[in-house]
């Protein structure tokens, strides 16, 4: 049981810099080229999320539908999501992320495009 | 529609560790070295931007006017940037970006001038 | 003896995307792939850290302790956890350090998992 | 002449998480493994910056003064410094930066230890 007296995160987290690379190089999933959050909730309850992602010439689509259980850790691959609608590869987007309690969210991209592995990661933005 | 009721984001962003690589390697525009702010505005209307570019031996470069559609994202390449001028590849630069409404900044880098992709990114700094 | 007239940092941090890579090429431990986390602190005592770490589908483990002497920094590979458990390779992990006294906390990562290495970090959550 | 109304950064940061790779390939300067900040002041008069790097098990050193003229850039290459003392490749360091005016930090890597380039960045810790 941890100590959770602190609440640690915040409720509203953005990221602007989204997009799925279109090739992948290596033995799939381990290289497979993907964008991903990962979403931390140290709270003694289940957190739920709602995923809000944009377009440069399109309506969002929303609502993506998560739920990060109490005291756990949960890796979305933008990849996978398919309700309401999966996400094309290489297509840049952005995606506001809505939880009901305090939550951690950072930002990750392995890109394997090239004959190398290439990655990235940030923090997301703190929106509160 | 998306649920925009709070305000996401801020209007005064800064990113100081711009710098285009001067080489590419791979197809392109795939693989085309280049640094981008990616800006996402998620209220009900267009957001004007003021972007000034500063450098190290030479005076700001002012103003690169950007518009981000409501409700959009918008993906800037450094590199193609030509209004006012053009900016030189390799050669260190910052950016202030402005915007009348709040928006969401993150910078990105790709370097292909090695045989392999090399990325790098962060939440540009919030400096309302 | 450096100016710590200011105090300098937090006492609360969060990481959400830790992931030790599985694979490792190249010499150890240069090339090892490894998740760290490197803390500063520039007080004039020293820094008593607790370290929680988070899963996906376990219970978290802590406490791990760090000292952080004195005007020193502190680079921790979670690699090399041990007290009281080793974490698992290629398993999402999150961990929220609470110090005594600010301290500055950053993230990095070398996966060497690929051919060449590629590296990513980000200033960790301040959750205070 | 830049709109610089609004003042833009803070006069305290700070990173942790600085390594110089030990290991160059590729033709130098440009791929010279390096650990850099960049330095960004919009104000219309020059920045003094004091900077001091601390280590793992060695006394910080300090103090490293910086000038960045008004309305410039100034990237500083953790490699180059000399007065007081350089630095070592391959030692775990940290930097803590003091300005007189506000300004804006992006700490970088560049690491060709491998035989493709790989980079890292981010915004630095806000202190202030």
């Amino acid at each position: 049981m941890t100590n959770n007296m602190d609440p640690i995160g915040k409720r509203l987290w953005a990221i602007a810099g989204g997009n799925i690379p279109l090739e992948t190089n290596g033995i799939e999933p381990a290289f497979t080229s993907r964008d991903t959050i990962s979403i931390l909730n140290v709270n003694d309850r289940d957190a739920r999320l709602k995923l809000s992602v944009y377009f440069e010439n399109e309506e969002p689509i929303e609502p993506y539908h998560i739920v990060v259980k109490a005291e756990r850790v949960c890796r979305i691959w933008f990849n996978d999501l398919i309700d309401p609608l999966p996400l094309n590869l290489n297509k840049p987007f952005s995606c506001v992320i809505r939880s009901d309690i305090p939550v951690v969210v950072q930002f990750s991209r392995m890109d394997t495009s090239s004959a190398s592995t290439a990655i990235t990661g940030t923090i997301a933005f703190d929106a509160d």
